[in-house]
């Protein structure tokens, strides 16, 4: 225990945060750019058709919050490692390539028309077709476009990370971790897939173990823990430290996961960039419905068996299965949730040793992980 | 030029390269299972239900001819590597996981229900969907599968890649071939997906010249180049010794390619293990179809035209293209082509400082490679 208060921070602190971590995004930005510069000139010396791939692949990273990647600096700032340093930016770079290829791959599995905001990949090559009156179905040359446009920007991620060089070569702790991450989410994502289609016919009792077992691995580990742990690796974490950042990054990564699991049937269209209902269209089967199912009256249990996964759900069916969701007391289960892990975060980084700067800066991006409405 | 006849070799010397290919062969087999176990293990650790993908990708791999991999061995025993070492066995592995992952989603792509005789992965899991009566589509639950499992191949290949170590470290030939030849593959297909929308619309007299491109990129390169260039230089093949490589492998691999558009028109579907005129149903704009639309008749023209990329071609259908590619002239042209860059590559072959092992090797590999019948 501590009496430190991590989440709180005083306002020159904060400013050297900003700073530096603005400092820091700058170089990773100009590093995909830089980047995707590199590859621009290789494709278009194959065809110019062929540069709309990495033009979508340059539109998709120019976005998002660089959380994996800035997960990953204030790893390794707190390892020990300088703020001038190389390795993170590349790494950083490295991570955001990685979730670009994710979200381009989840967006054609899960059929979403929006990303960001904006049209997804698929939809962008679709319409692409649709514009030019091309020959053929535009919806799956918009698939199909998208599925090696994920490819090539996994290749990409790759390519990065393997110009990190020795500190992140084969048997070091930076490359196993990297290993690990690519696996396992991916495995996540399958059991995922799996829980939509098996799930109604498991054990119910289960489905909030196997529920929670999709958050750790799809998104929990993946987007917080390994992208910390990779910093840390690359400053030179020892194994003590590491097992240090994970106590405090993988409660922190599932109430991150489970806040998206929230926003994806509670959040605001206009906040989140994906169209509301989309999850139970979807038919996620996340610990909402599996808490629902399992405290929820006979009623709110029929309506959920009948119309989750439903893809032509409208409106009047998407707010009747929040209100089931809400009124079983499976959104205030996930809260106290989200309130457990994060608090249970809270001390965990409260034990790390770690300057105040690199201490203020976690419980920063842990604040805006978990109270997020985007 | 030489008097060197390289695609002939006598019994003694075929017996000794036959024994050496066999036993790499095996290696590269083992290594594979080896790779695969471990990633077993991880997966096991995570759920059970999860070890479905890494066997989609052992039956997979398990299967082919291994050519991508023997060129890669026999470019490095070329550059004089040693026929016991490590390294062309890791980078052997990493080019059949990733040869397998562009299969997985290739067969997505093409929604190809077959691949190498057995059912392709989408279809294995939209299988196992409908065997157990789980919910929802069982097609969209096959692909969604299709598309992680590619890329958690794509993933292992380079995983297994970068444990070759410093002689494949960022920077070294070996990993600007490997990162170069990803690139270009996907690439490669987008631009043949794009023939299939927009070719049509575009210059027939530059359609032979597009057609040829996609060749090169797709598949040539791809497959026959860039394998036994990163061979030789993990043998530490000088620049020029790479580029004689190329001068042999490039024409090689693009009478590669064509005898593969033509199997995929012509052949048998009982050596081929792909249903008759699937690259006619799916649309493929190949050599064979530029050429016959330039050198038929309006007939011919307008029958290819009218039928090319119809998903619901018959079998009656499907023989009156194929009768008009070939009145058309264009299955000559193809045959005489593939014949013109076979000789090409033969004499290129010739011309390389090789032992005669090597050079048999690679010959009979050519051989094999452009006369096959599946």
């Amino acid at each position: 225990m501590t009496d430190r208060t991590p989440f709180v921070e005083d306002a020159s602190v904060a400013q050297l945060i900003a700073d530096e971590q603005n400092a820091y995004r700058a170089q990773v930005t100009q590093g995909l750019d830089l980047f995707l510069k590199r590859q621009q000139a290789i494709l278009g010396d194959i065809a110019d058709d062929a540069l709309e791939l990495t033009a979508a692949i340059g539109r998709l990273t120019s976005g998002g919050k660089r959380l994996r990647a800035s997960l990953c600096y204030w790893g390794f700032r707190g390892a020990g490692g300088s703020s001038d340093a190389r390795d993170p930016v590349l790494a950083g770079v490295a991570l955001e390539l990685f979730q670009a290829a994710a979200l381009i791959h989840d967006d054609v599995i899960d059929r979403s028309d929006t990303r960001r905001g904006s049209p997804s990949v698929h939809r962008q090559f679709g319409t692409l077709h649709e514009r030019n009156r091309w020959h053929l179905s535009s919806d799956r040359f918009g698939v199909s476009a998208a599925v090696l446009t994920g490819d090539m920007c996994l290749s990409f991620s790759e390519e990065q990370f393997s110009d990190i060089g020795p500190s992140a070569a084969s048997g070091t702790a930076a490359r196993s971790i990297f290993n690990r991450m690519r696996t396992e989410v991916m495995a996540g994502q399958y059991l995922d897939l799996l829980e939509e289609a098996v799930g109604p016919d498991r054990t119910p009792d289960d489905a909030a173990a196997r529920a929670l077992r999709i958050v750790r691995y799809k998104s929990a580990k993946y987007s917080i823990e390994h992208p910390l742990g990779l910093g840390g690796a690359l400053g030179g974490a020892d194994a003590a430290q590491l097992a240090g950042y994970s106590a405090f990054s993988l409660p922190l990564g599932e109430a991150f996961q489970l806040r998206d699991d929230v926003l994806g049937v509670f959040g605001d269209p206009a906040v989140t960039g994906k169209p509301a209902g989309d999850d139970l269209r979807e038919g996620k089967r996340t610990l909402l419905i599996a808490k629902a199912l399992q405290n929820g009256s006979t009623r709110d249990q029929e309506l959920i068996n009948s119309t989750l996964g439903q893809a032509d759900l409208d409106d009047e069916g998407v707010s009747r299965l929040r209100d089931a969701i809400a009124s079983s007391g499976a959104l205030n289960a996930v809260e106290s949730l989200i309130a457990e892990h994060s608090e249970a975060a809270a001390l965990a980084l409260g034990r790390l040793e770690l300057d105040e700067v690199c201490r203020s800066a976690l419980s920063g991006l842990a604040t805006a992980a978990v109270s997020r409405s985007a």
